[in-house]
């Protein structure tokens, strides 16, 4: 429902600010971006068993801390408002204690918060940054090269394992559960980037459907090789076990918060962490991905084409 | 729970920024305060029956507009998270629109948003605003006058017609109802309340919640005057009706959005808005009401309260 309800509903709200629409929002306060990012987490569609309270409070950090990144912004400030069930007093100071370990992690304070009684655990994180110059998802051109930091794959495949039965030895479950369980925000990195590139987004729905956003933001296509999208052994070993096709299952795998940017070739080397190169940006539009000299558009895959396979 | 959930959580949250735990928090850059404020609302707990859903979407921006006001911050900038129930995106469309009319209202740009599945409707905003100086609910001082814009007592009255099945003749209840579906936020009072005082808040949880906030963080005492209280003819006739005590009614009513504010004598000359006395700021602790000369500890009642006043 959530592209439906944004393009329908988002259309009645005429006061936007102009910095809308991107990863996060931003006004500028003197020479400064003020960047300012929510994002809710949702008992019944985010959490999955395995998740401890202090999972969940980390990771609504790092999904807030995750915008600001790609927005190249320094993480300042967090605020949240949550909605636990009655007689959940002791699930809320776990979760507390893990929004505690995320601030430490990503050098944020509390600035607001507020809780409430709910039918079931909500929790929305607020993020506010600072940055020098913006990264915008709108800001890709033909002739650069498309890149990722880290590697991809392992939230999706956790997610298979833990709610749709698929098999995995239990040292790779664990290494596929590690990210799934305790994503952690590109922040330093989005820090660097903001003074090298112009165009970031964080994977946060899937690479397609942010390499997507990207492509239609800046009015550019987007080729990319699909042998080049950095997998770990783990996911590969869990792919072929499973039968599932491995750059699918990277290229459609969310809540990774790895950063995805386009950068002239020349600057490449101005670039001081890991990253891979994947693709290219194209006159054009959408999402391709190359093989063997053949292009074919990009399949943004919902979780329901994984899981079914395995019904099937 | 929310008292406890706060007290007991909360200190497991180390990292807090200095202003913190007002009806805000607030960072300086430059020169000016940015206060940042969040408040949910949750269906099963602050929804009424009577609300459309354009009510739910004004009254979100309402609560977070009245916070800012509460801190002497001019409205700039809103952000909110929703989680709608699967198919409710007409409903959803309607709130957004009563959103839209909340950032009219109070000149606000919409800066971030997020849409979510949950199992009921769940909002959450976000304001932000700009403050030359604070207010701050610890800056009362013996001597002072304790005042009060607007009138109390409608949205208590409200609901214990609309839930509980007091009766109240049909242009009575229909002027309860207006405050409860449609309240509004006191945002000029709030800005010009910071160039001339220190010390406010919001009723949001009835005047005597807020006056014990102000007591204790300030550590001083209040004095209040029931009779001074300013209640509506309308509050005045439903209680005689139901045999409700008037100004228990105006002190324990909630979602009024009224500003209390303290003030040295001397300067009640400089605002330029209505506004009621409705005591003082004494030297010790706790807040008292003063009838006839006799001196009692104001009664904080739940909503509990009242409504077995009518069972019984």
């Amino acid at each position: 429902m959530e592209e439906e309800l944004i393009l329908a509903g988002m259309a009645a709200i005429m006061r936007k600010s102009e910095e809308f629409g991107d990863d996060g929002g931003a006004f500028r306060l003197g020479d400064v971006w003020v960047v300012v990012t929510n994002d809710m987490l949702v008992e019944s569609t985010d959490v999955v068993p395995s998740m401890s309270p202090e999972d969940v409070g980390f990771k609504v950090v790092t999904m807030n801390a995750s915008d600001l990144a790609a927005m190249g912004a320094k993480p300042g400030f967090f605020a949240f408002s949550a909605g636990f069930r009655e007689g959940d007093a002791e699930f809320a100071k776990r979760l507390f204690r893990g929004i505690n370990e995320g601030l430490e992690r990503y050098g944020m304070n509390l600035i607001s918060a507020d809780t409430n009684n709910a039918k079931e655990l909500v929790v929305d994180g607020v993020a506010i940054g600072f940055a020098k110059n913006l990264l915008r998802r709108s800001k890709a051109k033909p002739g650069q090269l498309v890149c990722v930091t880290g590697e991809l794959g392992r939230p999706l495949s956790a997610l298979l394992v833990e709610l749709k039965g698929f098999s995995a030895a239990k040292s790779v479950r664990e290494r596929l559960m590690e990210k799934l369980l305790r994503p952690v925000a590109r922040v330093e990195e989005g820090l660097r980037l903001s003074e090298v590139v112009g165009c970031a987004i964080d994977v946060s729905d899937g690479l397609v459907k942010e390499l997507k956003a990207i492509a239609s933001a800046s009015g550019v296509g987007i080729v990319i090789d699909p042998a080049r999208v950095p997998v770990c052994d783990e996911v590969r070993e869990f792919c072929e076990e499973n039968g599932l096709d491995v750059s699918e299952v990277a290229m459609n795998s969310g809540e990774e918060y790895e950063l995805v940017f386009t950068i002239d070739r020349e600057k490449l080397g101005e670039l001081d962490f890991d990253f891979a190169v994947i693709g290219r940006v194209v006159e054009g539009e959408g999402v391709w991905v190359e093989e063997g000299g053949k292009r074919v558009e990009a399949r943004d895959l919902s979780w329901r084409h994984f899981s079914d396979w395995f019904a099937g």
